[in-house]
């Protein structure tokens, strides 16, 4: 690997005059001093003396390897970015070069200007290289602390995504992302390629994705570094790119080629745009991307110890280890900083000098101050149409039915109608399944390749985003967040899971960035799971899982928020609050299926405002119960108010009441979430030592984690998913998991002391009743008519409580 | 769409003889008649009278869209099987493709044979069909309970990495790999197609993967049946593959194309195989694999109430609704089942005739009942050297450090070389990183692409899978297991959660394996997630989370372990039980950094036998305790441990009772996990009403969970990870969280009553230690000498209590 390729296709093979190599050159030296003084200096950060022990930290935790491929790209970017006066981003894939992009946000002034105590001179210096991966100081991956990152590099495989992500409904936006050829290996990384067959060039800006191949991982060479080339070339064209090819490891040769690759590749994004944009598109445009090969730990030491480590593994985190206590790794350490330079980079006050300062781009313009990565900046509320006009007419509860989602889909609608360019509703395959088809009234699904008659709604303007990968749906929906817009991810629940680690990733930004005052409140990121755990019909054991919700809840409670509306009009109500809210993660579970309407418009917004609150029309009593039935989601509200009819036709004196949870957080202490109840309301509601049977939507266990500080929580029994299902009926499936009417209503018997000699009788004729529910649907295949077509039977003043709600 | 292509590097352009042709034709329309058939009839499987609505199952679930497509390959499949005498194994990635699986197994007589009641008559196939997507009958996907599955077709993306996992250590066995379009669009997947380079040609078997393309998911086309075809191409050529087009409409036409290019396929593959084994290999194979582009819902109705249904997505389900009211769609119906010909295909008895019988393979050789998709049948447990031979020397609780994964290493390098072909360690780039290199000594890293020179143990024979990909690891892994074999999967302990999802998949798999009775146990899913949350000095707050376990608790207890070793010792003894399991999940939490080493091996086995009790040297008292100290997890023993320091020195009258606990699951009750205490046991260790304060190393509301039903739960006080973190040392780690030595015994002070007066003032001194420590370690960047090097400072008849373990 000694020379730097030319490329045929290259609109100019030796671009840079002698004058702007030599600035690139010494621009991208003090990135890579600045970075190597990151990983290993307490002190003396220009080299004004000669190294000692006491300059080196304690502790070297930090990565090199990336580094200077990372400050190379990101120099010659600058150069565009001013020539061209493109508004563009740097996504910067290996995470781990952390110090390469905190060293450009320096370098650009940036970094003074959000932190005021790194000054751009020595003594700010100092501080800089002294916080990085030091006790109370900055982390070593690129991070929310990191100005100019919408990507924190810790998890790998998203960078394309979130490439992706910002630059739709965003025409100006060149997202510059640098992919490691580590993170390459990663599914969701594989799967992303395929991103820019839904990119509108009218519309959407462009991703500029740089494969940096540096070979290595942390003790491997990496499969895209050795593979044939000619194999590389075929996969990046099986992706539908234009891949531009730079291999070498002599600096100047480098330069021009990479300098050339860009340029060539900015000119083919200008010219699919402007196509596009004047009404003459390239059908399945191939959009460039580039393949940078470099030596990984370019520029650093070549061999330690007799070993080799530029271009080698070794060169991955800190190439020389020993440099506090070994004096010749310190001199190794001293002539490798000293080889870029640095007197002639920084004056002797520390500031950089002009001529070089004067290479990056100015204001916004500058990556690490692109408004676009501090999205909140740029975020417009949603003009959203007032949900109380989608209301489901409810004149009864429980008694005509809807299916909640079609419902939300029609609002939907009209959300997306009135925020064209922000606002993305993403699926995998799923939208129109999970009944919100109302939308492609007005939009259609973005789709930018081949297309044939018959195609239901595809258009590459389309603001419905359906690919069968729940990665990039949400990598994509984070892009957009992040860079301040708005959105909505629907999801089979059980297949969630797929991107419970991003979700991780995603709720520990939000947790950090809230802790960063420069950075601004960004959008929620919005779920709607619907096919849920009770309605696999006809997918069964493998599309059932509600866990979700127990993998949320361990994030920070300030981030996390968890509904589950039971019906049409407490769905409208939770999700117009969700599209509202920013910093959050919203998780609304909702079924699909049609299901019983409980409450008119005016008293879901009330519910929902509340939270959880005791339903009088399904309760018979004012005062103290007998026992509480409390109830979260869809299927488990309707098994309770069942259990309730059964309860009171057979123990019409036995005083019930109904509580239904929407807010699962308020269950918790306030102590524990910003929505806790406090413990007295909570008696209040749960009695203090009343039995409560809480039929819950999921793994019954949340409901024990979330109230175990409570007084009364000894009485609390739950029913909930305890993982037994099949392919089967509604019915059939509550059975298999305890959570049916019958066994609510047993559980009811077994807890209430006062029941007397009529307990046992009653409970075997529930059972039995259970018995003959399951050998119906057995011998038909469907649940016995009086159970599925099930209403609640009284009229709101068949209770003996007020009709009002509590 | 409707010539069959044809490729020029085909062995044989038009293989079939006419009667071949006829054959495999007759044998195709029987699978789909059957498939077919399973999905709408409760009765006249045979056609015997005419269609009526009685004869229509009530709810109509069930995928026709790839079935046809699926009983194409299989069919396929077989004639070459019988030909050549291949052993080889069926993987359906489109698991919506169930009926048809189940009517292959059917045909050739498995199911028969393992569900006797399903009869190879008239009677039977009533049976079949009827069962199919009803309630207490079978899934409609393929699934556990599908003979000659290894693969549940539930999530999708895994089919891929599961045929290369079982064909690894298996140079005889050809996975047929059946891709479905809609899965090629997930991360998984799409990061699948790279497992040919792990591939060795005289040591492995292949996969010859089969990407049908039937062009639609649910509601939406599929990216790779409309790229460019060159694109397409380019993209497999790029996987490393030489890919076989076949295209076409017309029955007879696809049958010789795709007869002729699953010859060369498999042709192909004797190449590189004997070329390999005759010491001739091939670098860098390009492995032959088969594009099949055939319409969805092929042979289906061709429309439905005037909209197209065969070739779009309205085939995906149930093309014909209303067939149990509508005459109109039962009649087209009749005329779809018709149009098979089933008189030609089955005997006035049900059986199907002799001469199609004959067509499939026969004992073993059928793909349905090839022993390799019921692994236990060929599970050889693993020569084990004993464990004890690995001790580390321990004469002092709590003085000496080891690196526990290190010494895991040097066990796990002499079970390697015991079972060569036999046992897998998979890791994404990260077993030499968690130290567990040893290994190298006696195998390679599995590498079958580009090497060179200074390159650290590639080779196409290694048994070590390192990839960065967790899916990828994780799914080989499936698939060795499944197939019968063993592994171990090392992961950092937060990226874990990438996987989440796939072991939801595999969980419910061994859960409903375990209930079918002609389903073996195969070896466990082991995971040692080391690098864990404690330890991320240079990684920070994204590598920071230890919820895989609250994760892996919410299913079945019956196949879920988590264990947490505090020590080398206890380590080396978890993993040789984890290691002679079956059925299992077992998940090992373990600090690859130095750490104290507190157990000698006799005392390290008795502890994890029990899973968990009192330390007495730590401990000091005999009888009832003051406060229970408990700990789980390697950081926070230490912890627990150095608390128990402070209070000696401050407090030595309080009388402290120290509890480790290895094995989580014994913390639940009894009913709730096999592991659990009984409520006495529980309650002698734990008390029934002193203080407990539990160090836990991961989410501290998880041990609330595991303990919520227990006596003294109100007393128990949990420490543990609660989201705060960056990049900084191990001891700010802990503060952060409050699980720091400091704190718990202030947790301690704060809940013993009887302490009096002394309490402010220790409680005081504690907190200004704290502070103490923390300014040391931000003004020096490493944690305090005394803090750091602690060491249980007690030998161990200081302790009042008996020397003996309880």
């Amino acid at each position: 690997m000694t020379e730097a390729m030319t490329d045929t296709r290259l609109t100019n093979e030796n671009p840079l005059t002698p004058e702007e190599l030599a600035g690139l050159d010494a621009y991208w030296r003090a990135a890579n001093y600045l970075s190597v003084g990151q990983i290993y200096l307490l002190d003396n950060p220009l080299l004004h003396e000669p190294l000692v022990a006491g300059h080196i930290k304690p502790r070297l935790l930090g990565h090199w390897g990336t580094t200077p491929g990372l400050n190379l790209i990101y120099a010659h970017m600058n150069r565009l970015i001013k020539q061209r006066d493109l508004n563009a981003i740097y996504i910067t894939g290996p995470g781990h070069g952390g110090p390469g992009l905190v060293a450009n946000a320096y370098l650009e002034g940036t970094y003074s200007e959000v932190y005021s105590h790194i000054t751009p001179d020595e003594t700010g210096l100092r501080k800089l290289f002294r916080q990085f991966s030091f006790p109370g100081g900055v982390p070593s991956h690129v991070a929310p602390e990191t100005p100019g990152s919408i990507h924190e590099g810790g998890e790998l495989g998203y960078a394309l995504v979130h490439g992706y992500g910002a630059i739709f409904d965003n025409p100006d936006l060149i997202a510059l992302t640098v992919v490691g050829d580590g993170e390459a290996e990663t599914g969701p990384l594989a799967a992303s390629w395929h991103s820019n067959k839904f990119v509108d060039p009218r519309r959407d800006g462009a991703v500029l994705p740089v494969l940096h191949l540096n070979g290595y991982k942390i003790a491997n060479p990496t499969l895209l570094a050795r593979i044939p080339e000619k194999q590389l070339v075929a996969l990046m064209e099986g992706y539908g790119h234009k891949p531009y090819l730079v291999t070498g490891d002599d600096p100047e040769q480098v330069h021009q080629a990479f300098a050339a690759a860009l340029e060539s590749a900015l000119d083919d994004i200008e010219t699919i745009q402007r196509q596009a944009r004047t009404g003459n598109p390239q059908s399945e445009p191939a959009w460039p991307m580039i393949v940078l090969r470099t030596p990984k730990g370019w520029t650093g030491p070549k061999t330690v110890d007799g070993h080799q480590v530029e271009g080698s593994w070794r060169s991955h985190q800190v190439p020389l280890s020993g440099t506090r206590n070994d004096d010749a790794h310190r001199a190794q350490l001293e002539e490798w900083l000293r080889s870029y330079r640095p007197e002639e980079l920084f004056a002797p006050d520390g500031s950089l000098k002009p001529e070089l300062a004067a290479l990056a781009p100015e204001g916004d313009r500058r990556m690490s101050a692109n408004p676009h990565t501090n999205g909140g900046l740029l975020t417009k509320a949603l003009r959203l149409p007032d949900f109380r006009d989608y209301a489901v007419d409810v004149k009864e509860p429980g008694v005509t039915s809807s299916e909640a989602t079609r419902q939300m889909g029609i609002w939907l609608r009209d959300v997306m109608q009135a925020n064209p360019t922000n606002f993305r509703l993403m699926g995998p395959d799923e939208v129109a399944s999970n009944r919100l088809s109302p939308v492609f009234e007005i939009t259609d699904r973005a789709w930018d390749t081949g297309t044939v008659e018959g195609d239901d709604h595809l258009a590459p303007s389309g603001q419905v985003m359906e690919v069968l990968s729940e990665h990039l749906c949400q990598g994509w929906l984070e892009g957009y967040n992040l860079t301040g817009r708005h959105g909505l991810f629907t999801c089979y629940e059980a297949f969630i899971h797929i991107i419970d680690a991003m979700f991780n990733q995603h709720a520990k930004w939000l947790k950090t960035t809230s802790e960063i005052p420069w950075r601004r409140p960004i959008p929620s990121l919005n779920y709607l799971l619907t096919s849920h755990v009770w309605r696999q019909d006809h997918n069964g054991f493998s599309h059932q899982d509600p866990g979700f919700i127990d993998h949320v809840v361990n994030k920070k409670a300030e981030v996390v928020r968890v509904y589950l509306p039971p019906d049409a009009n407490t769905l409208l109500s939770v999700t117009d609050h969700a599209l509202r809210s920013t910093n959050y993660v919203n998780v609304i579970v909702a079924g699909k299926q049609p299901a019983l309407n409980y409450l008119t418009m005016d008293e879901a917004i009330a519910h929902c405002t509340r939270g959880l609150g005791i339903w009088p029309w399904a309760s018979n009593c004012d005062g103290e119960p007998d026992v509480v039935l409390a109830c979260a989601g869809d299927i488990p509200t309707l098994e309770t108010l069942a259990a309730v009819d059964l309860l009171r036709q057979h123990l019409p004196e036995l005083k019930v009441r109904v509580i239904n949870v929407v807010d699962l957080m308020r269950l918790q202490s306030e102590s524990e979430h910003p929505h806790g109840l406090s413990d007295s309301e909570f008696d209040a509601l749960f009695t203090a030592d009343k039995p409560v049977v809480f039929a819950y939507h999921g793994y019954p266990t949340l409901i024990h984690r979330l109230t175990y500080r409570r007084r009364n929580h000894s009485n609390i029994h739950v029913r909930g998913y305890k993982e037994e299902g099949t392919t089967t009926t509604p019915f059939d499936m509550v059975m298999l998991n305890d959570l049916d009417r019958y066994r609510l209503a047993m559980d009811v018997i077994d807890r209430v002391p006062s029941l007397g000699s009529s307990k046992a009788v009653l409970r075997q004729k529930l059972d039995d009743a259970r018995i003959t529910a399951r050998a119906y649907t057995r011998e038909h295949g469907e649940d016995a008519p009086e159970i599925a077509n099930w209403s609640w039977p009284y009229s709101d003043t068949d209770a003996s409580g007020s009709s009002e709600q509590e």
